[in-house]
């Protein structure tokens, strides 16, 4: 099955793989993948030009209403992964950011998945994402 | 919409929220869930009469193929939870846990998950689900 | 050499090792260790009838100036263990948990730490322990 | 109070604070420092020109005895610190890391940590540290 072109522009997060992210079985803990989609998701912003410290100090917020991963091949300690980040999807009050997982020469695909953020004042309302939030993401 | 009937056998979970599960936004981090659930998972072994370590023992590994979760509302530091878990759905050599994150009165659903888990031998080959495992889990 | 007796109220905080607190040697990756100490110190303050949350309510912070654990055999996924604290020493505006972390059934000292804390007003500043906390926690 | 002159070779290693880092009272978690050290040395050994796995698999482990933090000051989300990494002292058969960590422009020093590592055979029996590491590390 052929997956759909990844979204442009795109971010492509370095990571060396530590200890504290492994676990008895000896490959990364399944949890430990929402953190590398941060990281990743950090530089995506970072790289667009603002941190997402600056976005919630203009007043919206993106808290996560639903994360997906599929783990499809173990990482283990000490290799150096390549996390790539775009936005698949914008909505009204909300976006989906997707993440691959890929090894460091970007021949094994180890995960896949997703993140849903909705747009939200300080107080907790949703709010419509800002055009300025939208371009500067674009 | 009306969520289908939770699977039985199930168990509960309780957690109390710790400092260390929180984030600067002052809410339990969006990966600590899939820790909540690994925890809910491992006392449905337990109270079953087994440990997953003994799972294992026995030439058993259930590796996550996908995760999967639901924010609905967050939750707050020292806040006491508890996690409803059960097996969702039994496949030849695969197996689907489903949670459900309550509030310590059950009446606030915060989240809802599932993790699916492949059958393996310790060598990482798919393998069909033992007898045994399927009666205990049952 | 014989260590001094422990200092009395304690608590015993009971734990159940999970797969994302150990690593790729198979053993609870060192930093656990003081997710450890903080559920126990939790335990010990809600055992005294409050919780931590109540304290930082009534204007009083304890944020952690030092941090030190001594390892001594691994612990190992699958476990249960037992976190001793209780308060070492007490200072004008400071005090001192100390850990003790056996197996289950207290014939294994696997580690010791210790946490020492700062008292501070939501600002920051450094301020006398109110003799209400130094009541309850004695 | 004069600190002795920081062992050479030192290694820098240059980090971003994630939102999974910092808990509810806004500051970097103190577990999350011994994660920290953690990356610092696995880059103090990389950029000696060797990976700490291939040491392992030599046939030598070294895991942590003790550690230590002492925090001086708040570390914030999205903060890019610099941690600085170095060996202070070389027993018969252990040795000591030691660590400070900085704000990106080395102005505030936020914390200062050490670890301790047994040197051990894959058994974990003590043993002398080999030359080649020695010389390796210096």
């Amino acid at each position: 099955m052929t997956r759909p072109p990844f979204p442009t522009p795109e971010s492509w997060y370095s990571h060396f793989v530590s200890y504290g992210e492994t676990d008895a079985m000896g490959v990364v803990y399944y949890a430990e993948y929402l953190h590398l989609f941060e990281r990743a998701r950090s530089l995506f912003i970072r790289e667009r030009g603002m941190s997402y410290a600056e976005v919630e100090q203009r007043g919206f917020y993106l808290p996560i209403r639903e994360a997906r991963c599929r783990y499809r091949s173990p990482i283990r300690y000490d290799q150096r992964i390549l996390v790539r980040c775009g936005i698949e999807k914008w909505s009204r009050a909300s976006l989906k950011f997707i993440y691959e997982l890929y090894d460091e020469h970007k021949q094994v695909l180890h995960a896949t998945g997703m993140t849903e953020h909705a747009c939200v004042t300080p107080q907790g309302r949703p709010v419509r994402i800002p055009e300025w939030l939208k371009e500067l993401f674009s």
